[in-house]
């Protein structure tokens, strides 16, 4: 009845849109980028045909130990390429740099913000890249949420997964709280860290319980991830007020307030664990020795150990006795995972002294690598079969 | 105690480390970008010493009536700079154009992505603007939820939007479903269309009810948005299979199965509501018409209309008598906004005089300006102060 009325297909209207569209913020990239070869190599391609020079910067040329930046071949119809060597399986990073200004490819909608600088990313399957992958597995739902914070005067945003079948269950739940490093925020465990594709995958397969993780917001002065508060879309910090002055840790029994409180949570010390990486390994580290009944389980991700110079809290007070105390009656999981290369390796190297000199229980487990982001997520992927057994 | 065991500033060296990352990936971009004048005007600049062309392409440079594209000035050090007129409250989109290659703003985090291409944003808050702004109001939770649809056989992402306070309460609420356009996804409404901002701004001032709102994935090709499926990080597309073939339609009553099992929704027809955009407004025609004793509210955002050409569906069929059966027990509101330049002005005029003609009642709105989000975020604002009244 109304189809007769219409003179232009509507494909095609929608489409010269779209094209229109495009053309309005200048043309399309045409370039195939990057492309992952059979080898499992990568080739990046960006059309420039007036650059003079152009480059690819990024941690998968790090394997080999050069600087990670490689010179791009320009080709024909100004098309620049490089190709790398056959890569492992992992989530990589990466930018080009046109005539000395570093951009992202153009051809390539997949970028994650690391503090303030974003960059492209790729990831290679198999082996440990297949916990990065989105499977096709049951998928657990991940919420932003706005918890209030008496102790901070403010509400907070956080990131909560919840299980596959969550929802539909009448069960209660076990609760993961991962924290994040210095310049991250309530995203980076979900993003770079792809921690809800590694539980989908981990729960999946058995090698991880159901259980409920929160991401929080480790920075006091913030009341979430840059771009997500009133603040506006503001350039993102890397050190902040109130950064590791004691404040978060402090602050921290509201959040499992709200989370037991507003979810099926089991609100006990037998099932919640609290881990994070770099800053957040810190946070782990004094939150659970200042409440020493909240956690059974702790792991400590290249972790900060030591106080700020100058510095002075509660949190950081007595930390001796605190421990002791925590220690009487001892986390059934005490987790210290650190690289030989990490800057953290000697404060952790005399964290495990000191446990050791008081018989203090642990695991540790030593990698290779340093304070990146590959070991952030291989630690997570060895801590998650260890939890709530 | 294990202070003095520590010789380096963990401040410093974490600190250190973040510069080192940065340094990886090429220089650290200089400019400030996007600045917001006191005028409204914006300047982009760009630091970009070897260009020998600069151009920033953007939808903010419309309102002259000129080519979205305007050149930039090199200045002191190799920083290209342009300054916009004063621009009225909106958010916008922009990138710049070095030497022919289109790139985004170094200095600029924020990005959202249409279709395959990724642009910059700003927002210039105040009257209209101050809808799409983060405030300091209650937030509701924003998650990524998977529901089984067995009329596609597989499992489906989608965004769930669940008003302040839907944790803590026993409350059941009425519930939206926002439906987005041609090459969008269950991610649209709450980025570019910046739904999530809206909600918590018109519902913490009373000018919405609380609702939960559903932004489904409308291509029943995909699982979910590009880079979220197992097909990885694939480039996306505008036009899939299964696009506009009656197949989203048929299974949409999976979603409301989902909904009312699995939310403490109001499981009735005087308490859901249907609306969407281009093709999302599409599908809410054809959805609400196929299933009449499921919405009593409609929201036809820059619809399409008209089914496409050679498709063959029993939803497209029998449209008369599916309207008529439809409006016999007229839908509390069927909501019509479209802009006088949009190229499916005439669609939509054509079915305004077909339900003039049938005496079905619907509420129309007629807005300056074409087929862009501008609109379609207005015409949100619009809609839903006359939902579930």
């Amino acid at each position: 009845m109304l189809r007769r009325l219409i003179i232009m297909s509507v494909l095609a209207a929608l489409t010269a849109m779209a094209a229109r569209a495009q053309q309005a913020l200048g043309d399309r990239p045409q370039a195939v980028s990057p492309q992952t070869n059979a080898d499992n190599s990568v080739t990046f391609r960006l059309l420039a045909p007036e650059a003079r020079s152009v480059q690819v910067a990024g941690d998968f040329l790090l394997p080999s130990g050069a600087e990670p930046v490689a010179d791009m071949t320009r080709g024909d119809g100004g098309v620049w390429e490089f190709t790398s060597a056959p890569l492992p399986p992992e989530l990589y990073s990466y930018a080009f740099i046109v005539d000395g200004t570093r951009i992202t490819d153009p051809s390539n909608v997949y970028q994650l913000r690391d503090i303030a600088t974003l960059t492209n990313v790729f990831l290679i399957p198999g082996g440990q890249g297949d916990y990065y992958k989105v499977s096709n597995v049951p998928h657990g739902s991940v919420a932003k949420v706005w918890y209030d914070s008496p102790a901070l005067s403010t509400s907070r945003r956080m990131t909560v997964y919840t299980p596959p079948g969550y929802e539909r269950s009448d069960c209660r739940y076990p609760v993961l709280y991962l924290l994040h490093g210095m310049g991250g925020d309530e995203n980076s465990w979900s993003e770079l860290g792809r921690a809800t594709q590694i539980l989908d995958n981990m729960i999946a397969c058995g090698e991880a319980e159901p259980m409920i993780v929160v991401m929080t917001n480790g920075n006091p002065a913030m009341q979430g991830a840059p771009g997500e508060t009133p603040e506006g879309f503001i350039v993102p910090q890397f050190d902040l007020p109130k950064t590791m002055d004691g404040s978060f840790e402090e602050h921290f029994p509201d959040v499992v307030a709200f989370m037991d409180a507003n979810y099926r949570t089991i609100p006990d010390k037998a099932h919640r664990a609290v881990a994070g990486l770099s800053m957040g390994g810190f946070h782990a580290h004094h939150i659970s020795k200042q409440y020493p009944d909240m956690f059974d389980y702790v792991g400590l991700f290249s972790g900060a150990i030591i106080p700020r110079e100058g510095v002075s809290s509660p949190v950081y007070e007595d930390s001796d006795a605190k421990l002791a105390r925590q220690f009487a009656q001892a986390p059934a999981l005490y987790w210290i995972g650190i690289g030989r290369d990490d800057f953290l390796y000697e404060a952790n190297r005399d964290l495990r002294a000191y446990l050791d000199a008081h018989g203090y229980p642990y695991v540790y487990h030593e990698s290779p690598d340093g304070h990146i982001w590959k070991n952030l997520r291989i630690y997570l992927t060895q801590f998650l079969p260890l939890l709530f057994k």
